[in-house]
């Protein structure tokens, strides 16, 4: 199979209460993309994207074929994904395969979400829909439900008391708020202190509401091409080195083995083995910190940290730039926000600027960084990963 | 790239009020496929699966991580495709890829539906979803209006008086019954006349309640593998020759085409091309008839008639077995049901088992068929076509 780079990219402000439809968001970022790259829309062959709740939200289902319309790439194939929060990050490892295979030769993917104007309570019944509808949501579980519950099952199965746990949890918070400060696409830029999370509303014992990612509007694209294309359109191409994807099913399938996501662990293996590269070799990751407690779960799971101690990372400042890992200094899902199926794709853009070095001037350049980690969890148990690596 | 065979299938009976869920209905189609391949759960790689609205009709999203589950393919990679009604070919079609590319050898793709339980009314209006949410819907246009709206459109372009052109539509949903009668398969398994047609309830002018295909519940799922894994797995491989996908976006961008969709033609262009073959080699076709109407469109479009004459090919007969082209000897949507996100997947193991010879028992064996043509139209202008080949 052939090479295949990221060659340009776009991504909206992320906020709350866009005024813009989705099409409209992912038409100006992937217009951006486009433009980026040294292209013109008639230059995209085929489109992959990501959304999950527009047919509630707007009552709009297939965006991708609107999209195509609005941004001059008429009677292309486009194909939307559905992965919850791993949409985008599905649309576009699927993207990858076209071009890798031989197929085509510059692809667009990226993905969309408009989910604030539902108002945050229905925003999270409805996307409980990606729970198991008949054996999770009637027994309660939401996501932050969920997440909630893994808090404790984390507590209980390593012997962290929930009061440090909480402490460490609510330093990830501050350390993403406090890159998202910097981050001028990020949603909530302004810094944040431990005690304003520990004080904070309780959403459901043990989250704090700081501890909480919020709803956002938002979308992000980047256009792929093979290596041969890639190299007549920029002299900063970065590659795909691995990807990787796993499903696990519903919770009471996953007992055991919880709050370790197996999924994680299968998917960014793959990855790892397809890149020739392990946990030591990411210089820079993006991960999904829908909640504090899954940055810590995501941590050990991506091998940055053994089960048990993955908030030590974040406690001793190993998370930030200059630590062992640098790990969401776009601000994460916590403070860029999390536009549910733009979120895969705004953590490549974020990673390929890392590798580009061009976060100098917004005080988040991770120095030198030349291989870069993708984690996105949708649902309860889908996992997509990526590693990026510049030349 | 290497070849690519469908080497198993299953296929629920389609029906109204099924008590199964959508994951229940995808895993026995899927185990069926399964277990027709002569393999496990454990051979499967990854899973490809259409769906549409079961995030209304159940609130279920991402219903393909709990199949995974269910059928034992745990931790596999497994995506959800959204392309309305051409949803599962698709999936299908992008499966094809990570087989031919040479990353899996062997995956399961497919499809499902549960809409009845939403009633049609209900049922209309959420799916009307996939038009244009702000030009369209709001304009009146739910799947009925629209294709009402081709019909005067065709009989206006073509000078084929209205009344004529009934005739023909009713000629198209007779036929679809004398062969759904046959299909055990199929939703309704009786015949009806071209009386009952024209004398039945008026959905929409000029559509009678006889030229619309029904709502329904059901799945179709196959296994696709490379060659050289296929003749291991069975004697009777049928081959992938030629894929073909094309999005046309909004109405009012293709206004000056309708009441033909330019995306077909461009999707089937891309699909005969590929397999090296025409409409002059094509032995079987299953094409979207989600209105009697649609069914002269596509078989225009499709290149087996000149535009304005789609209508005789059902007036003699041409489309029956024995005719220059048999289409939907299925029953097609209207006879066989329409379960929306299961759709493609049916076309496609309707057309292997013609390709296999496997219909004589059921009086609807195409004698000698080779070569058969896929076409499934999502929304008002997503095409996906495929073309498959015994050797």
């Amino acid at each position: 199979m052939r090479k295949v780079a990221v060659v340009g990219l776009g991504h909206t402000r992320f906020m709350s209460d866009s005024p813009k439809s989705q099409v409209e968001m992912l038409s100006e970022a992937s217009m951006d993309a486009i433009s980026a790259s040294n292209l013109t829309s008639k230059d995209i062959q085929a489109i992959f994207c990501g959304n999950v709740l527009g047919d509630f939200s707007e009552g709009q289902g297939m965006i991708q074929s609107y999209l195509a319309d609005d941004i001059g790439c008429f009677n292309v194939p486009a194909s939307r994904f559905e992965g919850a929060c791993a949409s985008a990050t599905m649309a576009i490892r699927d993207a990858y395969m076209w071009v890798a295979s031989g197929f085509y030769d510059i692809v667009l993917a990226g993905g969309v979400e408009k989910a604030t104007a539902m108002g945050t309570s229905l925003a999270t019944r409805t996307f409980a829909m990606f729970h198991h509808a008949r054996y999770e949501y009637p027994a309660g579980f939401t996501f932050p439900a969920f997440f909630a519950m893994l808090t404790h099952l984390y507590s209980g199965r390593y012997g962290v008391p929930l009061e440090k746990l909480k402490e460490q949890m609510a330093m990830i918070s501050v350390q993403s708020h406090h890159y998202g400060a910097k981050n001028p696409k990020a949603q909530f830029q302004k810094e944040i202190t431990a005690e304003q999370v520990l004080n904070g509303f309780t959403v459901t014992t043990p989250l704090q509401l700081l501890d909480c990612c919020p709803f956002s509007d938002g979308a992000a694209a980047i256009v792929l091409a093979s290596e041969e294309a890639a190299r007549r359109l920029t002299d900063r191409p970065v590659y795909i080195a691995g990807v990787g994807q796993a499903s696990s099913g519903k919770l009471s399938a996953q007992h055991k083995y919880l709050p370790r996501l197996r999924a994680r662990e299968i998917s960014v293996k793959q990855a790892y083995d397809m890149a020739g590269v392990g946990p030591e070799d990411i210089d820079v990751c993006e991960l999904h910190d829908c909640f504090s407690i899954a940055s810590i779960i995501a941590a050990e799971g991506l091998g940055f940290a053994e089960f048990g101690k993955g908030g030590e990372l974040w406690e001793k400042g190993e998370t930030r730039i200059g630590g062992k890992i640098p790990i969401n200094i776009s601000g994460g899902l916590k403070s860029k926000g999390h536009p549910i199926g733009a979120t895969g794709a705004s953590q490549v853009c974020e990673i390929v600027r890392q590798l580009r070095g061009e976060l100098a001037d917004e005080e988040r350049q991770v120095g030198g960084a030349r291989v870069g980690l993708v984690d996105t969890l949708g649902g309860d148990g889908v996992i997509v990963n990526l590693i990026l690596r510049r030349e």
